[in-house]
């Protein structure tokens, strides 16, 4: 029989340790976090306090908030940390990796500056790695719960996410395939924005149609964009795409759904922000991805009024009129 | 100036009022109900209580119980009865409308028996007209209400589209064009069985991963159907197709949802019927939906599921364990 695979994923946030948990349950899995302490709860209790309260995890999983023999020992490797650390938690360990281990992304948010994807970032600091990642329409709390759920495994080569989709599938969460890299880390990356104006329009008390109105327009325009720089339009019909952006915009657990409510309850970004006690990922993401716009030549009205929100200039209140202004045509080619 | 387009609307429930309504704010508008007592409260009192409560119509709406002079007077007719209607009430006026009239589709089921789609159905029954329809995200109360929304007008000649496209558009309600009249009308038939099955999602409590995967997994195999029936893909993640789709499935008024939900508290589907006051379209469409994918040779699960339950052969638990069995691929190509 061969070796057992061992996952070690990086960082043991909600998702990062959900992740984690799916995995233990496969195959030897071992978990860095930054904190030793939560390092050690999730080895002596078995369970990570701070993000998944009570829920019990699988007795297979391992903790370390050792960065090197975390790195050392992977046969996969999954970066969980958040976009703004992935870079500087890769740069540390470039030396410690095996030259042919996959690296799978969690991350969803832009690397301002650079406007890399998490996966460019990934290829930068481990280069000749096979890189991907897993995403989804998932809930950590929910999947932490055994809920169902199904998740994308996608990388360029099929036969690397063939062998990585058994070690995180289960009876309740099922791992599909696909290689369209860019186009599933895009849906991840740009569905916030939507979010935040989903949650804008919740917080105006506009209507499901108006709700609905906004995701089809705000998938619209992520496919746009998607397409233009070299994705295939399909994923964005997918589990990374509208399947992502329907959790994200009806969870009532989501950031950036619920960042978008309080701006349009007349709070600043900053007093939102202060509200939620973190940061949604669509606020610092919308400003690179109207850059984006701008260069590939896009129109992209929904993310330029979250954006114009987001940096005081506009209102919830005009950002909705403006939406409506916008002179509709045929459906395809319009904004 | 050019004498105005007359307006003509045949079925004064909820969808045709408020279509009317729109028209009738930008041109002369009839509309004729089978009820001479509903045309004569919307005459003399500007309501329709019984589909739209107190709402106040527009002033410039007429409305009559005259199909023969609706027929004659119409330069655009909108047909607004209930799918299994809509033969019935053509067939009497085939001789009354004039030759090059337009007439805009506004059901969502397919003909028992035909399995044709109403535009087909119009097709049969006034040959040589331009057919088309207006659907979208459009959950009728909200927009008598003056909430804002986004619709699209798909006829096969996009000249025709634009000329009908200001007769319903208004600063709140955008009309957008499409030519594929195929995929538009495909979204509305096809999105009720899959608020079916999130409503039975929703009803077993199943969180909102599991919803969004519903969402997402039916509109794959949506988009599947339509691509193989000639429809265009894009279509399907438009207004007509996940705009629609998500505003049934969120909406607590939409019946077909309310019916999944129904099921999954255990009734029959009779009951549940009988508990709504009237039927869900899904539950007749979704044996005719699942003879298509049977000719197409398109696998439909979730429909498939559905249709088992609707049909009384399999309880929505099990239905809903039956969906997390099938073995995950390639996003793209598999189930």
């Amino acid at each position: 029989m061969a070796r057992p695979v061992r996952v070690v994923v990086l960082g043991a946030g909600s998702w990062g340790t959900t992740v984690a948990g799916l995995a233990a349950h496969n195959t030897p899995t071992l978990l860095w976090s930054r904190s030793s302490a939560a390092a050690e709860e999730i080895n002596t209790e078995r369970r990570n306090s701070r993000y998944l309260g009570d829920r019990e995890l699988p007795a297979g999983l391992r903790a370390t908030d050792d960065l090197v023999e975390a790195a050392r020992e992977a046969d996969v490797l999954v970066v969980g940390v958040p976009s703004h650390a992935v870079r500087s938690t890769l740069t540390e360990i470039s030396n410690e990796v095996r030259a042919w281990v996959p690296v799978l992304s969690l991350a969803k948010g832009l690397e301002p500056g650079t406007r890399q994807r998490p996966t460019e970032v990934i290829a930068e600091c481990l280069p000749g790695h096979p890189v991907g990642l897993l995403a989804g329409p998932n809930i950590a709390k929910e999947i932490a719960d055994g809920m169902a759920a199904a998740a994308v495994v996608a990388t360029q080569d099929d036969r690397v996410a063939s062998a990585l989709q058994p070690l995180f599938a289960s009876r309740v969460f099922r791992v599909y395939r696909n290689t369209d890299v860019l186009g599933c880390e895009l849906g991840g990356v740009l569905k916030n924005i939507v979010a935040i104006a989903s949650g804008m329009a919740d917080g105006l008390g506009v209507g499901d149609n108006t709700r609905a109105m906004v995701l089809a327009r705000g998938l619209a325009e992520m496919t746009r964009l998607g397409e233009t720089m070299g994705a295939d339009p399909r994923t964005f019909a997918g589990l990374t795409g509208v399947g992502d952006l329907i959790a994200t915009c009806m969870s009532p657990a989501s950031r950036n759904r619920r960042v978008g409510e309080a701006l349009a309850r007349g709070l600043t970004v900053d007093q939102a922000v202060a509200e939620l006690g973190q940061v949604a990922e669509g606020v610092k993401t919308a400003p690179t991805v109207m850059e984006l716009a701008r260069d590939f030549d896009v129109e992209m009205p929904i993310a330029a009024e979250v954006e114009a929100v987001v940096a005081g200039r506009r209102t919830p209140a005009d950002a909705y009129r403006g939406l409506r202004k916008v002179a509709p045509g045929d459906e395809h080619d319009m904004a």
